[in-house]
């Protein structure tokens, strides 16, 4: 057993529905995830850790410490079929950057040195998973932003052991099993919001913070829905009503201009990004795995049509991986951290917002009815093993056909599937405001004249 | 209680995993559904009836009846949300069909007429439901279609009582919950493949026939998941182990020519095509109005890129109305039966199977990740109705939004959800060969003649 | 010769670059389109006309003569291969619908009946031609609307005779060509624009008025340049330098409100916009019975691929058909006039910006080298006859398909080709903008409660 | 004067329609390409040369010397607004190509060393310009290939001095600029086939070919079409009627096996391709950078969606870019040549078939009506530079903005561009076909046990 399993009974308060959870181990909504994370953190691979830790603490000085990076990483998301997106290495590299480039970010933020190193070496020492929410509750959008009334997080109050907040935060991904929380704003705050301006570097058992998780998409069937079985990483909502933080945690309060810098800062995005790449590259190279032998099965990989679909799938991941690869020699030495080219994974992400859900649509498209065909379960194969070769592929028999069906279908037919293609989407943010900044952050100026010269 | 619920205990052999099904208005996999189909069955809205019976037993012999079908049809998609795709409507057309152009098609098919009278008014005075397994179990797609011994349907044995039959059929969508079923084949056969060359009509409770049930997506929870809770239709693989199918039930035996003529029968073909479009335009409705109504609570209409998604969602209803009445406006009367113009509603039928996946997408986009920071159970509420506020919307209390969100979830989350993309694309054959036979079929010959004379 | 011909000399200024053309029927850029419409105009098609006079000045009581119309203006789009875009049933429906709703409008407009009387009576009597342009040139477009003096045509002052103004419209189609211009714009003018706030029925030689024409996108050659070398329509930029405007020809002058509601005046945007829509359909048609030769002459649709491809193609066709046919099914009789639906006109037009590209892509496609390996010029054949041979089609010798290559040329490659993908993206306005007025104008209120109650 | 221009005049055969074109530096159709190679040609930059000789003809042993060939080739795709897409340096590295392999090559062609030496110092010396010609004429494709009568270039006799072949070929780009022609087979041919299975390399000016000019697509007027009047670089067929090929232009004769392995070769491929994705980049880059100064000067790109069209353009260069950086870096030494992996060169080159069109239609969207509101001619200007005001963009005055709208328009509007896009979807063949290429030749097989046994 973990230090990590002891630490879910931390007194954090969990709420599922109407139910208080007091053992997320057991609760049927958790506990399958729960055996996941467990697994992958004992696993014995040494290219997960670098000096001892795991490797999402590592400060890279070349390119080749940021490719054992990428290598560690990628052990993670293929042990879980690319569904469990935020597993920690995500948030702690933004920790990580932080720390590596507090020297610089001090210059504009009081006491962010000492705190940061508290709280750095802390959740290396103890290999902490963490997570991020930035959002806000979905309301009013269209509303001027200085309605703090409205739920958004604010400081209601100071005092001498730190700041009284209330309101909510959100996609809180993994929140319930997840040891700490960075709570931040994706959009800049203007004068009059100041007290939106904040993050927040808390503990999951805050005292009086609320976590409010979305139905759960687990099942219990880890034969017949193999990835809902293991892989719901939960999203939630974090509820402060009058919560408070301890300036230990605060690194910035009510400082438009400093949250939005940090919130920004090179170092920890291009790391985060960094690992979001990484993933992306393993997580389509499954699926495009998956659907070349559902197609092989199916018997249709001689058809033109087919293979074209399966072309694009694979296309795609040629082209993340380019991104990828090409983000890392253009990188940078920046203050001693060897850091990727950020125009690079910025194209990488924002592609993503597609190619995912294309390719959730080729699987549909190739596998058509096909999905629907599959018995209510494989063991009917045991009452019934003369119905086996009804179901039979191109190679496997009846029951191995149906299991990969299952896997397909749980893959483009569950909760948990439909779940990772709005991840997929949104997790960077809206696609439409990420292109749209993608273009005002392009280094094209000029670009026209060198042109113009050679023709007019 | 109806007869209808009284004849789901017929001794239908209907499997579910490894449990044969005993009671299905009790099971959990199926009671939801035969609650609404119940309630359906027991609506008191005339506008259901022509002269006494369904309006799917009904032979149109002008436009007006034609619209009056129309109109029954958009009760049912009503009451369902669209979600029911298969309320017998469809097939039932078929029988109709059949029946009306009866002595047309026993002109190539021998005793067709006394079978037919026969069946047809059983199913008319019962009012059955019933519903057509068309497609092969999916394998060795590529392989040579003579190869009959892998599973297809056919007939191994002819006896005085009746054919002797081998294989699967599917997708047979409610098969569990109807009375009869129409076996036939979406492909002509050749003459080797004679054996595979049949039309049966036959009832539910055959003595042998195996019903296996695919996995339910059906939920315990009306309240919060109101589709998956009411509308799982189910789709089935029909499995006959040398079954007799006695000969009143066989409209055609070994015969590719006549088994394929009669499953192109226009009068059948129009009817239930005609159906299956006035379904397409009521969801397609259903789902804008969903859409504008998620995007007005989060506040978002004003945004021009919104006001462009969710004008295409609006355009999609216009453009399958329109091909709709004009399908009805340019209908024929043949063998004094009035048709509906089958071009007009092959075009609405083509489109459909892009159309319902965008707005599907769309809804995705507009919602964003707002879907997913809905707490586990609206009950939350009753236990915390001071966190009500944080889910409000622009019009609705907390509750009532995370209401609107989990219908939305439901609708393109959830498993119930996913089946509906998929049957869409796929319930009238794969896209690439519809597009195909649409050009193969259309009356474009000589156009270019007539433009060629103005210019050259 | 007919009195259009001599109406050309009228002392109207137009520009072709640095020369001020004084004959258009022998000016190269012109010539060929002169022909084209004099040729239209001494059709012999009883057809066109309506009571004597050409069907666009008819105002309709009926289905019947708004059908009446539509297949008038089939006649011209057919002789023209759908390539005249404008010509002037468009902007003569807007005088009729003006005329036939001058009381409804009176209530707003001063004066305004005695003036449409005599400029519709005027215009039907001889037929003039006409053309209508509502756009500012494009600049600053992001700059506030109330910097009047950035071009725009404006009113500098009034007199007894008239007003005079100063400024430019754009996009003026076939301004060279025709009688007489309505000017106007496409968005509503604020208080503060009042001067921008004016419509204008002006003769196209008003003193002072210049057009500015582009560059001629018309061909010499009619063999081979069939369509270049009769149907550029030409643009122009209409500029006033302190024009004076007598008040018989102002409709409107300095008045927000009611400039925008003649602009959208129900009667004349009905009758206009079926044009368009009839105009549409016969467009598609010629390009997807090209499309179609064009594939067989390659010997290729037998293709899985091509199927779809063209399929698509005849699609779009039925659909804006449809569309089309709903329309005037569904019209109403309004003060004595019968207009079609405009919300399906709407729909019509809307797809036709995307429809008319697609179509365009798919010739492309189809064709891929094929059209770039065309010889030069037919008369190759006359000199060398051997080589004929190796330019044939399936069913074409080599003249008859290289003539055929260099139509699909004309129509995928030239610059009348080019700009007529622009003119079916643009000519309704920006398709972002358009497609977000169409949601705000459609009827979708309360939709969503129909359907939450029966599911809630 | 260059030694080039001078072999224009060495006898080819070059038709213009009806005329043999006798002096190719003074003909309208051909005069301006000409002056623009010849100042390509006299370009003293020092990039352009390693070893003396033109980058295109040198074996690069490492990565540094593959970059070095890039920077060469990217100066003449600057010169040229990328309009030259067949400057001769992709044929020149097939033939370096197989001059590098030689060795293995000739393990299979008999004789190949000491031809493809002659041939490749011959070319080098003299900087032959070359171009490749390997597409049948577009007939009868469904046909089967046996039919070798059809035109198809092919042996007919064999004799001392060489061999006697009738038949055509195309698309030869540039055939009627350069100096030597590699014909080939875009397909594998069967052994019925034999007599089409040959591979040549030979002079334009061989006795008794004919080159058959497509139309032109140059203008006259470099102000008015900068574009059109510089960079046609025309298409032609080639036809051989009973031409006497000379045994030591003859690579391959009468072999479909080794046809297609030498059509194949690895190193001819990876150089040649290399080239083409490196000129690629900076094509699209030359577009996006003008697309961007239209948006500008229109004032528009504050705008979301025009934001987003911008950011589509700017991704597509990072993605070209990334795929041929990692193509260089993953390359590999073979044979002593370092060769760029050939993987991510396809995926480059699959993606260019539809990221070029993307980015016309994105300027099409972006110029809208502002493309056809350009005066006729610039020169209008001088005769009326009151007029000038109108004209003006957010920082251009109004011939520097019209300027800009005629070279937009000369890349969207005329024939040059849309044979450019033609080109750019065409150009490595059908795009059905090399996709479906590229899924059968990728190497995934296997892919799907690595994912299956971490989740089953």
């Amino acid at each position: 057993m973990t230090a990590w399993l002891e630490r879910l009974n931390d007194g954090r308060n969990v709420w599922y529905g109407t139910e208080k959870v007091e053992h997320l181990a057991s609760h049927h909504a958790f506990k399958g995830t729960v055996a996941t994370i467990e697994k992958l953190l004992t696993l014995s691979n040494e290219a997960l850790y670098i000096e001892g830790r795991h490797a999402s603490f590592h400060i890279p000085k070349n390119i080749e410490q940021l490719q054992k990076k990428q290598h560690a990483y990628e052990i993670w998301v293929d042990e879980t079929f690319g569904m469990m997106s935020r597993l920690s290495e995500y948030s702690r590299e933004i920790e990580t950057g932080w720390y590596a480039n507090r020297r610089q970010i001090a210059t504009y933020i009081p006491h962010f040195e000492e705190k940061i190193i508290r709280r750095y070496n802390d959740s290396k020492e103890h290999e902490l998973l963490s997570t991020a929410a930035a959002q806000d509750l979905q309301r009013k959008r269209s509303q001027s932003a200085v309605e703090v009334a409205s739920g958004q997080l604010r400081i209601v109050k100071k005092t001498e052991e730190g700041v009284i907040v209330r309101g909510a935060k959100t996609i809180a991904t993994a929140a319930p099993y997840v040891d700490e929380y960075i709570i931040s704003s994706f959009h800049p705050r203007s004068a009059e919001q100041k007290s939106l301006a904040n993050i927040f570097l808390i503990p999951a058992n805050l005292a009086g913070l609320q976590i409010i998780s979305r139905a759960s998409f687990a099942s219990d069937d880890k034969v017949n829905q193999p990835l809902s079985a293991r892989f719901d990483e939960m999203d939630a909502v974090l509820l402060f009503e009058d919560v408070l933080i301890p300036w230990e945690y605060v690194l910035v309060h009510e400082d438009p201009e400093a949250a939005w810098k940090l919130q920004q800062d090179p170092v920890a995005g291009a790391l985060s990004q960094h690992q979001t790449v990484v993933r992306l590259v393993r997580k389509l190279t499954a699926v495009a795995a998956l659907a070349n032998r559902l197609a092989s099965e199916a018997d249709i990989t001689s058809f033109l049509h087919v293979q074209n679909e399966l072309a694009t799938l694979f296309s795609q991941i040629e082209v993340i991986k380019a991104l990828l690869q090409t983000a890392q020699q253009t990188g940078q030495l920046i203050n001693g951290v060897y850091l990727p080219n950020k125009q690079y994974l910025a194209t990488a992400r924002n592609l993503g917002t597609t190619y995912y859900p294309k390719a959730i649509e080729i699987i549909q498209k190739l596998s058509a009815s096909g999905l629907l065909q599959a018995p209510a379960t494989l063991e009917l194969f045991d009452v019934h093993p003369e119905w086996h070769s009804y179901f039979e592929g191109a190679s496997l028999n009846g029951y191995d056909r149906t299991l990969l069906n299952k896997v397909a279908w749980d893959l483009v037919g569950s909760q948990l599937g439909a779940r990772h293609e709005l991840y997929e989407r949104f997790y960077s943010g809206d696609p439409v405001r990420t292109y749209a900044n993608y273009y005002k952050q392009h280094t094209k100026k000029e670009a026209w004249q060198q042109f113009a010269t050679s023709i007019l």
